[in-house]
Order: structure tokens, then sequence, then C-alpha cells
């Protein structure tokens, strides 16, 4: 049975106003801020983590968001990495790593991970959108809050 | 004051001899396999975390150690995350990274974190040691060994 409210772990407006736009309906979604350090991993393991720890704090219903960005030429990378590739060298520099592949294919994957409360199931919830970055920097900038909007389980 | 005993946070039986070698005359150096998630951050968060974690773990003396492989062109990247990059791309698939650069330049960062036990002030020490690649796949390979003989405070 669904809650009726959610906390969504966000810091960003822009992220719970995307949000309340799909969820608004069915439940109450509550934004809380918390400042959860991220693991490394897979992407499943990197939310799932996150939704875990979330959930403990508020001792409620919670789901957290991230999104990646997964050059295909590099094997997905840098995924959920990718924002720190973003804060150090910008949109032209992550332009930059396919400078020697002429596969220059991205995923855009968003990931939400939804837990009832504490010690509940994660629940793994995700979209991917196909890209096509040809020498475009701007395209990586548009890439991520459109990923948000293409969301299936 | 120097513990008597000291326990090397690894599974990796090249590394305990590499540390043995330097600090085999000062301390009894065991090592222990514990199965520690690394988070993502700067170098220091990185170790500091995992020192902080294992010293709970252990409950007693501890010592993690962190390899990471930065490239200045890319303002250090990928840094702590380079263990995914040579997993999933490989050796060649890291020096394309640089093919829109003329600056070929690497720094081997070589980062031990040490910890007297849980709740105890965490200490970092770290060796750093330059580096050009110029289109030499296999160097990366030998950076990450290497970059452990020059560890300075």
């Amino acid at each position: 049975m669904a809650p009726k409210t959610l906390n969504f772990i966000t810091g960003n407006a822009n992220k719970l106003t995307e949000v309340k736009a799909i969820l608004g309906d069915v439940v109450d979604l509550q934004s809380q801020s918390l400042d959860l350090v991220e693991v490394q991993g897979t992407i499943d393991d990197i939310s799932g983590d996150k939704c875990r720890r979330a959930a403990e704090l508020v001792k409620g219903p919670v789901i957290v968001e991230d999104t990646c960005l997964c050059f295909n030429a590099l094997k997905g990378l840098p995924g959920p990495y990718v924002k720190w590739f973003l804060y150090d060298i910008g949109l032209e520099g992550l332009n930059n790593l396919l400078a020697a592949y002429d596969d220059k294919s991205a995923q855009a994957i968003c990931t939400f991970a939804y837990s009832e409360g504490p010690g509940k199931e994660i629940k793994i919830f995700q979209g991917t959108t196909d890209y096509q970055l040809e020498g475009h920097p701007d395209l990586v900038q548009q890439i991520l809050p459109i990923s948000k909007h293409h969301i299936r389980d």
C-alpha cells in the first residue's frame, strides 16, 4: 500500500517540482535535504545505499534520485561519477573524453530508489534515454534534466 | 606512541609485502581483509572514511591505502575513481581519455590513512609522483605499483 506522505531526499527545488508533477496526485510529496555521502559502485548499489541510509535517518518512507551520464565508448563511464567530471572539467571536458572514439553515443540513466522505511526492501526504478553527442558540448547540459521525464520501472 | 601491532587493511598480498618492507622494522604489521565500501569525494575524504570504518570494525590501530591516477588535463580525474576506469576500459581506454589534450602529464597519488583505533584522529600520509604519458598505454600499469615507494607526509 502506498504511503500517505513520501519524503523526497533532495536539496534541489527544481527536482522537487519535477517529481511533484509526476507523483503529486498519488502521494503527499515532502522534501528533505540530507547531507548523504554517496558510495562508489554500480548505479543500483549507489542509489540503494543512499535510500537505505535516508530511510534510517528519516524513519519513514523515502525516495532518492540520481542521474548518470554513460558514454557507450567508455563502457558506461563516467556513469555515476559524472558530477565530479562536470564540476572539474565541465561540459566541453566531458565531450573531450570521447575524442579518441567515433562512437559518440551516450545514455542518460535516471534512477529512483524507494523504501517504505528503515530495514524495508529497496525498490529501484530506472529510466534510460539514448543520445548522440556530435561535438555539441551543450547537449550534455540538456541531457541531465531531460532524462527525468523518461521514467519506467 | 606507536602501537606494537598495526592492522593493514588489504586483501592484496603484494601490497602487504611492500608495506612490510617499509614498516616491518618498527611495527608488527598484520593484514586484515575487510569488505569496505568506498565513498565518493576527495582523496582525503575517501581514505579517511575508509580508515575510520576499518578502525571501528577492527577495534584497534589500522592503516588503509589507496592509489589514484590523476590526469592534469582532466583537473585530477579520474583520480580516486581510476579503478572503475581500469576495470571497464583498460589501460588503452585510460590513455584515450587524453586524446583531445596536448598535456599528457599525470600524477600518481598514493594515500595512507592511519588511526590508533575507533574514534581516534585520522592521520593522512601522501606520496605523489609525476609522470608523462606519451602514448604508452602500459605506463599506466607501471604507475600504480611504483607510486607506493614514494611516500612522504
